[in-house]
Parts: C-alpha cells; structure tokens; sequence
C-alpha cells in the first residue's frame, strides 16, 4: 500500500559523483543491498544523524569519521551503505564491523579508512555478515557510475520495508551557470526522525563551503525530514548527507544562497513526503498544518501530537469525520494556558471545531466527503501567535498491524 | 478481548452511600446508562480531574461545584453520571445541558443544585438528548440502595466500550473500627489518564478531613491511573472521585493514615490495571518497570516512551521477542546525556540488553517463551540513579484497529 504517485526521476549527471550498487546476499540472496557513493577530491559532506541514544554503530563510525575530515579540512570520499541489517545493538562487535568495512573499502579505493563513512540499515540487532559484505564491495566499486541507472539501482539498494523507491532532483540557474541538486532516501517505518529520516543522501555540483554546508543542511532536515512520522518511533540508524563536489558554480550568499536554499528543501521536503506516502500500511497521506501559535516549536508540539494520535490515525483509516478525536488530541497537546475557544480546526476546506465545539455550519456529508479523499489537509488555528509549523503523516491500519505483528522487520 | 480475570467483587455496604441506575435510552435502549450517587450529609468529596485543555462540559461544571462546596465547607451530596454521550466538544449548549441536569437532580432531590456532580462518558460532540436524560433521573432516585447489586448495576450504567464491569473493594482493620474503601471504574479506549482515566468513583465510610482526602486522592491517582495507558490520548472526559462518608472510623495521621493510604492505592491500582486488561484489543497485559533513574518524572518518561511506540506494542501482539524495538524505543526517550551502556533490559526473567547491545546469554527460544504469555514484565533499568516507576500498558492489535476504525466511538 502506498498513497499518492511517487516517481522517481531521471536524475542529471553531478560530475565527479558515481555511484556503485552490488547484491551482496546480506539478508536476501539477489536483491542490490551495498552501495557504494563516491565524492571527487575537493568536495564537502555534511551530515545530520539521530538523536536516539542507542545509535547504531554505523552511525557512531560516520560522526568519527566526519570529525577527522573536519580536522583535515577534507571532505569525506566515499560512503558505504548496507540494507538487511542495521547493525544497531551490536555493542563492540557492532563497531568493529563498521571500522573492518571502511578500512577494507579505503584499502581498494586507496583513500584514508576515515575518509570512508558507514550506514546500514535493516534488522536491528543481529551481527552484519562480514564476510558477504565485504565480498560485495569490489562488484559496487565496478559498478561505480554517474547516469541516471546508477541512481535509480541506488535508490532500491538502500530500501528495506519500502514498497518504491524515493528520489528526487532540481536544476537551478543561477545567473548564467545552473547548479543540480539529486537525493535518494529510503525509510517507511520506525520513523519519526530527530535529525534525519532513516536513510537519506542528497548531492550537489555546488560548491559550498563546509559550515554553510552543514547550516545548509541543518535548516533543511529541521523543515523536511524532522517534520514527518509515520509512527513515533525514532530510529537508531536515522542518517541524512548532504554532498557538494564543488565542481560546479559557487553557492555563499545573495541570491545564489537564497536560491540554493530553496531548491535543497524542495528536494528534501519532496523525500520526506514520498517517506510518508510509502508509510508502512499507509492509505492516507496527510497534511497536518498548526498556525497562530506562539513559536514554531509549540505548533510542532500540537501537530505531532494529534499525527501521533492512534485514535485520529484509525480514524483517518476509516475515512470516518471524527473530529471529536482530532478535538481531544489538541487538547492534551502540551500548550501552556491553552484558550480552547480561540482555536480553529478545518478539514480541508470545511470548518469542523469553532469556540469549543462543532462549528455551527458543520455537517457530517461535508466532513466525510473530504475525509474519503487519499490526500487530506488538517488545519489547526491556535489563536495564539504568529508562529506556524507543517507535519506530514500517515495513517493507522490493519496493514501497519500486519506488517509489524507478522513478520520480524 | 480481555486479558486474564477480572472480578467485580461482592462489595460491602458503606453506610449512607446509596447508588441508583436507570435505563434512559441516551444512545441505545435497554441498557443500564444513568447512575446516581448520594453521599450522606457530613460526606466530603475529593475530585480529579482530565487535563485535556477540551475539557468536557461536566468536568467543567464538576470543578465548578466542587469549588462552590468547598466554599461553604460542606460536600457535594449528589453525583450524576451518564454513559453513552461525553457532552464534550459541545460548547455552550453542552455547559447549559449540564447545569440543568445537576439543577433538575437537585430540585427531585431537595439539595442546591451546586451540591450535584455531573459527569459524562461517550460519544463525542454530540449534543445531550435531554429529554431521556432527565425523565430517567426519578428512577434512579428510586434504585437508590447500598447493597452488593447496586454497586455492580452501578458499575454497569458507566460502561462504554468496556467488555467488563470494574470494580475493587478492601475493609481495613484500624484498631478496633474498620474501614471499607469500594471503587468503581470505566475505560478501555483513549486511555492515557493525565489526572484519572475515564471515570472512577471511589468511596469510603472513613472520617476524613477535606484537605487530607484531597492530598490522599492526588497520591493515590498519580501512582495508578495516572500510570496506565493503552493509547497515549487522553480523554477531554477523565475523572475520578473520592467519596468519604465520615461514618466510620477517623483517619487522620499516624498508622491509620498509611493503612488507609495501602488500602487507597490498592483499589485505585486494581481499578487502573483493571482498565488496561480490558484495553481495546487488548490481548497482552504488560508491566513497565523503570529503575535506577534520576528521577520518578525520568523514569515515567522512559517508560511511556516504550509504552507508546507503536513498534514495540505491535511485537508485544505477535509474540515476538523483537527486543531491538524495546532497545530503539528506549534511547529514544527524553533522558538528559543518556549513557546506554549502563542500560539494562529484562523482559520477565531473562535479561535482553547490557552494555548497548544484546546480552550474552540471550537465546531467542528465552525471550520468545515469555513473550508468549499474557502478562509480561519489561524491566529498564537506567543505571543512574535511584528512583523508579512502574507503568501499564496493553498491546497494539488487529482488533484495537477494527474497534475504532470500524464504527464510530
């Protein structure tokens, strides 16, 4: 099940950017799980990973080796990611095994073992099969490519859960040069992300240097991937990159920045909603707007609090106008000296909740009418502020029981 | 579905303390759905109540009343409570209709109308049929009794969607004299009390000074109904009373007071897990056990952290001993420079988690033998401190999807 259309596009070259994809048999024989990004000489990576405290060992290794390029002014060369296994409560062993695979790739690649950052993703807490991952790499490393086939093969390596793969790309102008900006993410459960969905890698020929690249991509994860969930659940593995060959035109400030700023959250907002319209067990893809609070953070609060709610999201499910549900869970949102009849709540363009109740002109046929529809915008005015936040969700259905209940994912 | 026994026990007389129910047809005919308390004169009553900013109509009034009582220094006399309509989300209409319930119950029953406590449960958003409400008040006066029946029909006339009655009762020997406390309570769904679940009405024929009920009432809700949930939202409804009729023997202070304290919680936590073995669902009654925290609030943030992720609620239903959700669920909690290798993770009597990852001797055979069980015990320990918490929860099931998406509640 999946909601909506998701295409993934024909992505342009980024010159000097190649990426490799192999079967390595990880967890299923015959299906691309390693794949290997390669980042030219010169150019910067930044990164944004989850705040979960059992962070996986591939995400303590990548925050290390990010460090030590930062220390030697370098951008990191290459990225290893696997699908299968996630290597998340793997304890020493876990590290280990995410050291043993940079320093084997830096070996045939020649670079610095530092220069080569980590990610898996999968089952948690079963040891990675070194051996098999280890044998894939050569084949990745063969396979490195810059067209758009080798985009597409990487989108798929990277997918557990996920029933498509998720890309999305721009080309901005910007005076007479054009600068492209290409991304790839994978994520459909366990996923409410606290700096970065699952898996995300996204990459420029811009060239930016390294803080503003790091802001860059802080500012966008903070609008994109931090404002979707499909469940609550925070995984130990969230990574979202941010890659810059430097190749292409320079990207510092004035409008070439604003412009730059701008096409980065269309690619990464873009990512992260095609994250929810593949939701595990998702029939609704839903749009959940709070205004008029006080600060952004107290709008995300009441917004993530009503996509958290399992009573709204059944509902949602059921295409059932339960607005009631929708009224509760504003209302244990945690708002300070909360005037309940100052608030708004419109579905789509019907007006449900007004000073404290039912909106007078409210009937059940117009809620159900925009509730039967695939795609459904929540509106919620706190009358409180200024401040506004937008949160993307997903539904609650038998498929998302299934899915988790009858099988270890 | 319902998890392990539940027996609403033959509950003694509590002298002057005298419950009524009728069949009013509010929302469906020939079903017990209107109660009437009477607290004899010289009673006090101690209330608690939902946090939900959407406060219902009732607890709105309820508060009122209760204040209007405390200002005369005498307690409320009566309570009126309807099933199958929360008069919430009802605006004006909804504080008018319950104004003119407590002041018709008032008028029958000769006492001023801030002397009656109205609550509501059910649908909501739906205006109160008035007309079947208030024709079925004389009847309830009528059912008045203190018997073992009248508690139970009482005890039936607040359900909703329960599957089961609730009830808890224990006699306490102070000195000579002793002191029964009896409970009732209701809740199944949208549970996730944040003062009391749905509604629980406790009563005593202790003595016991207006003050000292309000601090024993407060205690005895955040260790119990305020450490249940089964859905993570809380109701715009909640409440739970304490009645003490003043008969009986004297509590004030010394060894009497810690009897009455244990005997308080013991029917309030049994009232409360009760709740949760009839989950919507349900088919797992699960212990959350926090320790080693920093602080009571720290470890009932860990705990309702696991209790609400989704993933881990849906293994618990599969019988699945995915303890990496458990793990992932856990770091992810709101814990200030959280050190996970102190961490541990015992599911019943087999340790899962030491040192950030999967303890040694873990065998999945182990951890699958007590997942199969109905009544499951998780215990985290943090490793930084010394105070703990213990949480309730149930399972995430096809059944709790089918009950709220298939037909309006």
């Amino acid at each position: 099940m999946a909601v909506g259309e998701t295409r993934f596009p024909v992505m342009p070259v980024i010159e000097g950017l190649r990426l490799g994809t192999a079967m390595a048999g990880i967890k299923t024989p015959g299906r691309r799980d390693l794949v290997v990004v390669e980042v030219p000489e010169g150019g910067r990576v930044a990164g944004a990973f989850t705040r979960n405290a059992f962070c996986a060992a591939p995400v303590t290794v990548a925050r290390e080796h990010l460090a030590a390029c930062a220390t030697r002014g370098e951008g990191a060369r290459y990225l290893v990611i696997n699908t299968g296994n996630a290597n998340a409560g793997t304890g020493e062993t876990g590290l280990r095994d995410a050291r043993a695979t940079c320093a084997e790739l830096a070996r045939l690649a020649e670079v610095e073992a530092a220069s080569v950052l980590p990610f898996s993703t999968g089952v948690i807490g079963e040891p990675l099969p070194m051996e098999r991952l280890l044998a894939g790499l050569p084949g990745a490393l063969q396979a490195l490519d810059d067209g758009p086939a080798a985009w597409s093969e990487a989108g798929e390596g990277i997918l557990t859960t996920d029933t498509r793969t998720k890309g999305a790309s721009v080309t901005l102008t910007l005076g007479e040069a054009t600068v492209t900006i290409n991304g790839i993410a994978k994520g459909s459960g366990m996923i409410r992300p606290d700096m970065a969905t699952m898996l995300a890698f996204v990459a420029t020929d811009a060239a930016i240097e390294q803080s503003l690249l790091d802001r860059l991509l802080r500012e966008a994860v903070e609008r994109s991937f931090n404002c979707i969930t499909v469940d609550s659940d925070t995984s130990t593995n969230d990574a979202c990159l941010l890659i810059a060959t430097g190749r292409g035109a320079s990207v510092a400030d004035g409008e070439a920045l604003e412009r730059f700023r701008e096409g980065l959250a269309q690619v990464m907002t873009e990512l992260a909603q095609a994250v929810i319209r593949d939701g595990e067990g998702a029939t609704k893809f839903v749009t959940l707007r709070v205004e008029q609070a006080r600060s952004r953070q107290e709008a995300l609060d009441v917004a993530f609090t009503v996509a958290h709610s399992p009573l709204v999201k059944t509902a949602l499910y059921a295409s059932d106008a339960n607005w009631g549900r929708i009224l509760a869970a504003v209302g244990r949102a945690p708002v300070e000296a909360f005037d309940v009849d100052r608030v708004t709540i419109d579905l789509g363009e019907v007006r449900l909740v007004e000073h404290g109740g039912r909106a007078p002109g409210y009937t059940e046929e117009a809620g159900s009418a925009v509730m039967a529809r695939e795609e459904i915008e929540i509106r919620i005015a706190l009358g409180r502020g200024e401040q506004e936040a937008t949160v993307w969700t997903s539904d609650l259905s038998h498929d998302y029981v299934s899915i988790n209940a009858d099988y270890r994912s």
